[in-house]
């Protein structure tokens, strides 16, 4: 018999993000009796303070940057002042209605014990949740995300600092702002408050932004980007913070290591994000770790025995859609006698700037490396990009002599709708003459993944079988 | 010897449209001698009165909705006074973008003998072209599109009316105008013009709007274009046009077979297309027809040896990309000892309003007649759908016991786009459990195909299967 204190489940879920709301909702439709553990409330930086209220305030931005530049399609222009307060409003109503899915009524009624408290191990399968006791579980999966990154920077605490955790709470758009961090979250903030009105100036330490993206997807994004006006700086490294002299305009100076000042109104950190596992006591519960990332394998199996750890805390991808499949995966692991691995190079990714930059598998360079060849097309273009004013960006894929797809990335208003069908294709061993062989409907934006795939094409007729039919052709005629 | 005034070709193209275009491009890669023959400007109705003209003035119109209803998105609204003349030629400037693609220029220096007059057969494989002389070839494509098929209404001619032909050249508005009917081109117009200014009726003998799209479909749309503002009546035959009272506001009426009248300053006939074959004195190639249509089989041979025939003109599905694929099809048919077969049921359509209606396959009816199962996903659930204020339209899929793809719907802004992993899983034999299988980025719209992917994996869990794996899972926790 179990103590009156100790509540013991078939699977626990810590944290109550993507990664553990899978992984609750699954076992619970399996038949297995699971519960969730959340500090807070479900839905996790996804819900709360990532791509839901993010994309709610770029859809804002959009629309705002769509109204002042109606002249691209021939209609005025229109100048109406912003109000930043409704905008962040609509975010907040946007994300509630999003928040319904994440109810906690919703898992209590497919059988999910919903706890509210902080978890610490206390020994193997062993958790002790703050104001709920004691809870046991053969199987136990971390999913306890992830948390901004903030660099011990000298005089940074001092002048205090957005980070996408505090961002969506502010109700008045400061005037300006230094962005730390040429990734996508700060490359989306960016976009966001340049457009909503503010003088934006985006520091980043490395040679490009979206260092991890295709170069020239870079490239197309930071002229797109300083096309709005926003001063993009590469290759600027923040080494301290200063504030300025009182009853100066803009309050907060950052200092780079080449010595240059950026001042502003308000700064925002968006240099990385790192798993957020303290307090977890993961070494009572054997589990180890990299830093503050949980270590998994590619079965997603901790050190510890009947531990698994999903999304953002094991220092893999950060997406909600990585968390999703990681959770899916460990659920099988822990549930049934098979043992199933992940392949996160499989998982694509999309940065939510206008245009979007989308990508999935390999990168120019490294399939160049593995012998694949790269297929190149400019929206320019194509005929729907020229008729929506859409004609920035392209579409990039690598595949093999056989036309296997190695890679692919996308950088278009909507890239990361258009890239499913490239994502489909690889996953399931199409090639791109499968895709040239597919009807796409005229016209559309998608239609630039069918020329990427006929550029392929045209090198087969290139090749010893062209030739053989070119001449079969003029053997014919 | 052939005679001076004679030209030879190894493949004639005649007409130059998608089709032909396609056919004489095609042709010349393959090292074949080809010729277009072409009345007008290259491009065909696609180009100059069609797809391209259309979409672009879609693209205007959206963007003014867009800003009159920016308070969606917490973003003021703006009621900038909107010139229709600035549309229009916004669009033919972006017309003449696409119209590049289109120069004669560049087809003859891929080896196509442009030749510009009309064309009629005077015997097997011998072509009169006005102003050109004799031309010849064993083998001719036939691909002269199709016209406005205008209904013999009394009255009508006298009252004067636009059909997508005349519409572009227009630089006013009308302030009001009565469209017949409520197919894509119908309901398009009435969207641009409705959202540009003018009062709008739309007027349909059917039942229903988009009668060849799935019921549901047709209502959300119908829904959506009525809070625009649209008056939409169906079941409504117009019988006869009378020219109003001299001095009255509007100038036409429209009298339908109940008694009704609707007056309006302009009508717009959208009443269906007919295939554009006469001049061609076909009976003398010995190409039989029906109606106006060229009658072809399924590898696209007329009833006259050495001709084929692609495209609207053989009164198939009416889409650029169809023409695109029986031209190519008709190539390698006319130019290769073995014959391909079209398979038009694999020919998405695309109805571009907003939201706009995509569709591939057997509809729901006919799935459900052939055994298919239904899935059907609410944009209304989904998060991306949520924060770009775009949640009205679904997906929905019709599949097999086995999952394999029989047909699909999606009702969505960037439906076209969405609908093309659907359409590729289709062409390539993936089933719903491929789909669903595969990782979509989040948060996007295309998600939407794989939750109604994911329904389908639901039924899975609900047969022996998921009781076996259920039992499996109660018996290991």
């Amino acid at each position: 018999m179990v103590p009156m204190s100790v509540k013991e489940y078939d699977v626990v879920a810590v944290g109550g993000g993507t990664g553990g709301l899978v992984t609750a909702a699954g076992a619970a439709y399996l038949g297995a009796r699971p519960a969730l553990i959340e500090r807070a409330a479900l839905g996790g930086d996804c819900l709360w303070t990532g791509c839901v209220p993010s994309k709610a305030l770029l859809a804002s931005a959009r629309r705002a940057h769509g109204m002042r530049h109606a002249e691209e399609v021939g209609v005025a222009a229109s100048s109406a002042p912003l109000s930043f307060r409704s905008v962040m409003e609509r975010m907040r109503h946007a994300r509630a209605t999003v928040a319904h899915h994440d109810d906690p009524e919703r898992f209590r009624k497919m059988g999910v014990g919903v706890h509210f408290g902080a978890a610490s191990f206390t020994g193997p399968g062993t958790l002790e949740v703050e104001g709920v006791g004691t809870v046991r579980s053969k199987r136990i999966v971390i999913a306890t995300g992830a948390e901004p990154f903030v660099p011990p920077l000298p005089g940074l605490q001092e002048a205090g600092y957005l980070t996408h955790e505090s961002a969506f709470q502010m109700d008045e758009l400061p005037p300006s702002l230094v962005i730390l961090g040429g990734g996508p979250v700060g490359l989306e903030f960016a976009q966001v408050y340049a457009r909503l009105g503010a003088r934006v100036t985006v520091l980043e330490a490395a040679p490009r932004i979206l260092s991890a993206e295709d170069p020239d997807a870079s490239a197309v994004l930071r002229e797109a980007l300083e096309e709005e006006g926003i001063r993009v700086l590469t290759g600027a490294t923040a080494v301290r913070v200063e504030l300025a002299a009182p009853g100066g305009e803009a309050g907060k100076v950052v200092v780079t290591d080449e010595g240059d000042t950026h001042r502003a109104h308000e700064l925002f950190v968006a240099t990385g994000r790192r798993p957020r596992s303290e307090g977890l006591e993961l070494e009572r519960g054997g589990v180890d770790t990299d830093g503050t990332a949980v270590r998994v394998d590619d079965a997603l199996r901790t050190s510890a025995s009947g531990v698994w750890a999903v999304g953002d805390v094991t220092g893999g991808p950060q997406f909600t859609h990585a968390a999703d499949y990681m959770a899916k995966t460990a659920l099988r692991n822990c549930l049934l006698p098979f043992s199933s691995r992940v392949d996160l190079d499989s998982v694509p990714r999309v940065t939510y700037t206008d245009p979007e930059v989308a990508h999935v598998g390999l990168g120019e360079a490294e399939a160049r490396d593995r012998g694949g060849r790269i297929f190149h097309y400019e929206l320019a273009d194509l005929d729907r990009a020229i008729v929506d004013a859409a004609t920035r960006g392209f579409v990039k894929v690598s595949a093999d002599r056989k036309g296997r797809i190695l890679g692919a990335t996308i950088v278009a208003s909507g890239a990361g709708e258009l890239l499913q069908p490239l994502i489909l294709a690889r996953r399931h061993g199409l090639g791109l003459s499968d895709v040239a062989g597919t009807i796409f409907p005229y016209p559309t934006m998608v239609e630039g993944v069918k020329r990427a795939a006929d550029a392929y094409q045209r090198t087969r007729l290139e090749g010893v079988g062209g030739i053989l039919l070119k001449k079969l052709v003029s053997w014919l005629t």
